[in-house]
This record gives structure tokens, sequence and C-alpha cells, in this order.
């Protein structure tokens, strides 16, 4: 057989080999989102740090396919969906190796990347008919205001303006929100429409959302599009608001008001907002995840004082529907979503001492499945962590009247300085007023420690059991 | 018959009325395109203005509707699709309001305004059966770089590729696309594709583009949504770029690259792009239009000499290729549309002296209806005007050399000062050697003259013959 050289033949048992890998190939989509600076930026990085870079150095052993050495590489590849921005690994890895580190730049809208993951399978078939196996992991960040929508599918414009109504009044929001309701509840609503007013009134409760986000730390945003409103900026379909007095008009008046009155047009474009902007992430995207995790940075509501806690409790109420695919009629009418699994993360962990990380995550759990809804998720396996995608302070024991005490040590986001201290302690159920009292709560904004090196692995907490409980189970 | 009283009575009457009246109410869509800077956003803003602020003083003596006394009314009303932005009337037309005027802020991406148009039909039939009829006009404003874009719909990327070589190569790009030219050519086409490098490739060939459009003045920008990537910025579909070396690979082995190759991967995009982004403006949006207004700034193009006015001529002749639709086997293959009333505008018209505008038109004549393709259009009537849609000079007579010359006043844009100049001859044909050796043309740039009240109608040059051609058949 001398027309077959040696060259040839290991062509052929590659191309072999490659053909039987692709028949045990698996994928996974993974989603991961969170409310906006809950760092769902920091943890793709570090979700993707972590494995292209995985050594002996690494620090991943509650994920088995690595603490069983059966982990080979991992390496960005190209994705699928050409028409969705890549996430920008690179530049956001950029942050954390430069001198001094930094948080990387939030994300705005959705972006993808696809991972790459080789390895020997353990799995008794695969492992006598393979050497190597690659898992793909299509990872989607989307923003977790999104989700925040979905209940606006069941609700009329009359419902949903009552709802949104009711949140506007709280202490928290009214005293800025007061002048812009003045306005709605002194227009006539059947009076032919202004659109420029429309247009006008519409970029005041623009407005409005934008400080209840980043001036109060406020979660619970709707419509979630009006804040990060992209191709869509100066349409129509994002220039409604809640008509908050339908208390004192005529509901039979209302029903039959046409689009062309102002009533008529809220509702209008309230219905295509629904049907173009929500369903359409619910359709496009949604319907195809495999896996979700949800970034909820706990802390940081937990510093704001109880009204803004109690917001972000009712944000994770509003984004479980989505997931509460039994009970939720919409899901059973339009869609079949298939996300087996669910992680709900508790983000900057390592911003309090690690003997409060437990309270942590019990207090997630309990905002997780507080509530009316007690969530029974037949199909979708729960898990609750306290993390830290990028760990950025060391932990120790300090003394405190003569008593030791653990502290942890950090840079401090502001004036860079190097501190030590104990933020207090988590308190490991949903606080009660004494709790908000006493105040025995202090968390500090740190940025990253050190720089770290190109191809080295960013430190972690927990980092591993995400992986394990996301990908664990599709890498045996 | 006590039970129905005057004012009922009335009501029934006015509501008869309505209902006939909408039995004849006409509708156009009215589609409205330029290379960027040819002046959409002051034609618009003009068009408006003029219908919205018709009275006795308006200057609207060639738009029949108004010559005839026939015209009533008209009026911005709410537009239909509610997911494209609103054109910004208001915020433009204040540019124009303000002391001192200047130009409004382009447009970037799409927008809508619905104008209502109500009028006295002089139509035999019409007017027996009622008093009003209104039109409805639908404006789109959209980029005219996205018609560039048509001809890649008839190309493969290799054809492509060797099409956008040639340009590179050209005199004016060269020297500029010399170094992204030379890294190219010098990448193995087969290799194992790095994304990354390839977006910082494609961001280079973007910034190539962003110069020949607003450094050098050029009007052949491809792929067109390059330089205006909206939601689209990042995403892998904007991240290719022409191959310019196809001469010295091999045909067979590029036609059998897979996507995971460079050159492959390059394929792969541009064949996206073409269905996801070309295809999908046609299908959405310009099989919509029943008439269309291209603008073209012929004036800069000749002030920038022959590179420069080459480019415009070949622009405009790619531009021609989307209403070529018998020529084009894309349009009886994939779209059938139905405009037809093309006006081509030589916009700018009052930068130079009035007895100069006959040649203007004639120039602009000879661009369209020249090469190759002498575009028979049984479909389309055309027609070409030199327009002002904001006059911002005065005509009169000066002095030079003992000899009477006519002259142009206005306020120069950049320094404000107020000069009176004669720019030079327009070529009544597409100029030779001679006419650029010569340079007898000095073309300068002005801003609006005088502010306006918001209620007044701007002045202008022949947008009444614009009106007329446009609409002029469906305001009978």
């Amino acid at each position: 057989m001398a027309f077959i050289n040696n060259e040839t033949l290991n062509v052929f048992k590659q191309k072999a080999n490659q053909l039987v890998n692709r028949t045990f190939d698996k994928h996974i989509n993974l989603a991961v989102t969170g409310l906006s600076r809950s760092g769902k930026t920091a943890f793709i990085t570090s979700f993707v740090n972590q494995l292209v870079n995985e050594n002996s150095q690494s620090k991943l052993d509650f994920f088995n396919v690595i603490h069983q050495g059966r982990f080979i590489a991992a390496k960005r590849v190209p994705q699928k969906s050409l028409h969705v921005p890549r996430f920008a690994y690179e530049k956001s890895l950029s942050a954390f190796t430069q001198t001094p580190p930094t948080w990387p730049e939030p994300t705005h809208g959705i972006s993808e990347l696809r991972l790459a993951i080789r390895y020997q399978p353990e799995d008794s078939l695969l492992k006598y008919a393979t050497d190597s196996v690659t898992l793909y992991v299509d990872i989607t960040d989307y923003p977790g205001e999104w989700l925040l929508d979905l209940p606006m599918l069941n609700q009329t414009f009359e419902e949903w303006s009552d709802a949104t109504n009711l949140l506007l009044t709280q202490t928290i929001r009214r005293d800025k929100a007061q002048p812009f309701l003045d306005k709605i509840n002194q227009l006539d609503p059947f009076e032919a429409v202004d659109e420029d007013k429309l247009a006008e009134l519409s970029a005041e409760y623009t407005e409005l959302l934008l400080h209840f986000r980043h001036q109060l730390g406020l979660s619970v945003i709707q419509p979630g599009r009006f804040i990060l409103p992209g191709d869509l900026q100066d349409a129509p379909i994002l220039q409604f608001f809640p008509y908050t007095n339908f208390n004192n008009i005529d509901i039979d008046q209302y029903q039959n008001a046409d689009d062309n009155s102002l009533i008529g047009m809220l509702r209008a474009r309230y219905i295509e907002y629904k049907e173009r902007v929500v369903k359409t992430f619910y359709k496009e995207h949604f319907v195809n995840f495999d896996r979700q995790i949800i970034l909820a940075d706990c802390l940081t509501s937990l510093n704001s004082g109880p009204e803004s806690f109690k917001d972000l409790q009712h944000a994770l109420n509003l984004i479980m529907e989505s997931f509460n695919y039994g009970k939720s009629g919409i899901f059973t009418r339009l869609f079949s979503p298939k996300i087996d699994k669910l992680l709900f993360a508790a983000t900057k962990a390592d911003h309090v001492t690690p003997e409060q990380h437990e309270q942590l995550t019990t207090l997630l759990n309990q905002l997780v499945h507080q509530t009316q809804h007690q969530l029974s998720f037949d199909e979708i396996q729960m898990a609750t962590l306290a993390i830290a995608s990028v760990k950025s302070t060391k932990s120790g024991v300090g003394e405190h009247q003569g008593r030791k005490i653990p502290v942890i040590q950090g840079r401090r986001v502001g004036d860079d300085k190097l501190i030590t201290l104990f933020p207090g302690t988590v308190p490991n159920k949903i606080p009660h007023q004494e709790f908000w009292q006493n105040k025995t709560f202090n968390y500090v904004s740190f940025a990253p420690l050190d720089a770290v090196a190109e191809n080295q692995a960013l430190p972690h907490l927990r980092m591993d059991q995400v992986l394990e409980f996301l990908l664990g189970d599709k890498i045996k």
C-alpha cells in the first residue's frame, strides 16, 4: 500500500477522529443577566478568563471536570448570531490587567460570546468512543431590565398604569415623581392628542426612570427599554407613559376612545411596545436559553436602606415570573422556554467578611423564595450562591476594643486608599425595622486590588461552583 | 321631529361628511434620500414648513393646488410605524428660528413623518361628492448610502472585493488606503481565523470609509451601514472587509475554504450582511415607497475637484440601479417596488447666481442620464430640478472690472462674515480636463441668512415645483 504514505494516513486518522468527535460534541445556551451595575461584565469576563487560562495554578477545585483532571482546554470561537454584538472580552479584561486595575465598562443591550471547552469524557459510552469531546457554550449577556417587562404582557394599559401609579406614589419615588404626576393628572385624556407634548412627557418619564435607577439605586424600572433605547430612540413606540388618573375618568369613554385621543394613543403605543419589544425578546432570545444565571447586588441595596432593598425584592419578584412557566399563562400561550437550571448569585461577596457569606446566600435565597407566588419550579433546578467574579479584597483578622474580629482589606473606589474594615453583619433574613434603625451595616465599594497578567486567572470567590452548577452535568 | 335638535343634527351631518371624506382620502409614501450632507434634514423641514405655514404670503405659485386656491390646510399627524424614529421637525425648525440661524443637525439612520393635507378637489367626480379631501403623505428619510449597497446583492464576495480594490487603488483613495491594503495583501487567507484581528482590520476599514466621506468628500461608501451602525455596532455582521489579493490565490482553494478560515469568514459575513442588512431595507421600506426624491450636492463636489466629482458620478450610477427595475434581476427576483416618480434635486442652488441654475439642472441631468446603463425607465417618470430648500443668499448685480456681473450675498459659514461674490459658472455638462485646469469655480458655504418666525414660511428656491412634481397629480 505504498500509495498511502504516513502523512496521508495521519490526515485520514485525524479526519476520522474529528468526525467522531463532532458526533459527541455538545452545546449549551447560557444566559447571563442582572440589573444594571450588578456586575454582568465582570462576571462574564471572569467566567471566560477562568476557563481559557486554566492551568496548574487555577483555583477551580469545585468544578469537577478540572478536579478530575479531565479538562483539556477552552477558547473563544466565532459565535453563530452574526447580527448580535460580540461581547468585548479583550477590552473588559484589559481593565483588570492595567495598573491600577479598574472595573470594566458596563455593557449596553445584548451581546454574545461562544466558548469551546475540550475535555475527556468520563461518561462510560463516550469514554471508549473518543479521546475528547467539545462542549460549546453560547453566552448571551442581556439587561435584567428586559425581564422586568414580562408582567406587562399580562396587563392591560389600565392595569399597568394603576400598578405604576402605585409605584410612583411610594415614599421613595413620590418626591421626585410628584411634578410629573401633577401634570398627568391635569391632562384631559380624551382631548385630541398633541404628539409633541406626548414626546415631551415621555422624555420626562424616562428622566424619572433614570433618576430612580442611577441616583436612588432602585431596581423596578418599567418599561425597561426606556433607559437603553438603542435604535428605537425617538420612535413613538418608546413615547408613552402610565396614565395615573383612571379613578377619575369614565371607563366606558376610555374603552371607546380612539387612537387620536391622548389616552387612546398611549394605549396603542403600550400595546405595540408589548408586541414589538417585549415579545420579540422572548421569541428571538429567551426561548433559546438552556440555563440562566441572575446576578443580584444585595449589598448595595442593603446599604441604600429599606426602600431600596424592598425595591430589589420587588424586582426579583417580577424577574421570577419569567421562570414560572407553569403559572404564567403567557408562556403556555406564546413561548416554550426550556431553561432547566437557574442560578441566583449574590455578587460582590468579597465586600463582606468570609463568615458572612452564608448569611448572604440565605438572604438571597429568601428574596428569591419569598412572596405570594411561592414558585414551584417543577422543571427548573435552582441554586443560590454568594460569589465574587473578581475578588477585590483580602480577608484577615483585626482587633476592635480588645476583641479579635474578622476584617477585609481593599482599595476604596474614589480615593484609592487601602483600608481595612469590618463592614458589619449581613442579615440572614429579610430585615425588619430594627435592622434599619440600628444600621449595623456599612458597605464600601472596592476597586480591583492587583493587576493580573493577561494569561493569568483572575482571583475569585466560588466561580468554580458557578461553573459546576451551570456546566457540570454537560461535561461528564 | 322635535326629538332631533339642531345640535344633534349638526353632529350627524358632520359625521356623515367625515365618512364621505374618508372614502375619498388619498395616501402616498414619499421617500427622501441623498448622500450625507446633501441637505436631507433642511429639505424635509422646509417641505413641511411650506405646507403647514401656507398662507397669503406663501411663495408656492407652481404648486397648482395652491395657485388654484384649493389648498385648505396641512398638519403633521401621527405616523403609522411606531417603531421608526419620528423626524425631529420641531428641533430642526428651531435651527432656523434662532438668532443667528444655523443649519439643523443631520439625521442618522431612518426617520418618519406623516402629513395630512386638506384640499378642495377639482376632480369632477370628487367635486360633487365632497367639499374637501385629505391627502396623507408619509415621508421617510433614510441615508442615501443604503442605496449604494444594492449592487452588492448581485456581486459575489470575490466580485465585490475586486470592485472595491479598484476603488481603493484610485488616485484619490490610494494614499490613505495603501497601509490597509498592504496589511490585507500580507494575510494568509486560508489560515485559521483570529476574530479579534478581523475586528481590528474591520475597524481600520471603517476608519478609511469615514475619512473618504468626511475628509475627502467622496460619495461611494460601501458597505453603507459601516458608517452608521446603530444597534449593529460591534456585531460580526459589520466586521468584514474586501479581500484585495484574489489575483494571487488559488480560486479552488478559496471555493473550498470553510467559515473558520480567514477568507471563509469574510465571505460568510459578507453574505449575511447582504441578507440581513441590505435585503431587509428593501423588503421592509423600499418596496413601500410610491415616490422618491434624491438630493445631490453637485456644487461641493465640483469644488473639491475632478476625483470627488467623478466619485459623485459613480455614486449616482450605483444609486440609479435601485430604480432600474427592468434591468436589475434583483428586483424581479426579490421585490416589487412601485415607485412611479423620481425627482433628482441639485441642492444649494442659492449658492450660485440665478442664471447658473439652468446649467446646474442640465449638469445633474447629465450625471443621472450618463453612462453605460442608459436607463429606460418605462414605469418611472423622472425630473431634475435645481433647488434651495432654505434660501440662504440674496442675488443682485455687482461690478467687476467695469462690467456688470450677477452676484450673490450671504453669511459665510465659519467666520459669519457677510460677503458678496460671483462663485463662477457651473458647467452644463460633465466637465473635461480644461474646466478643472482653469478652476473657474469657487463655491462658498453660506449659513441661513435671517431667522424666521415659527409660523413663517422659510425662503426657498423651487420647493413649489418639487411639491407639484411629487404631489400634484394626487391632489387634483
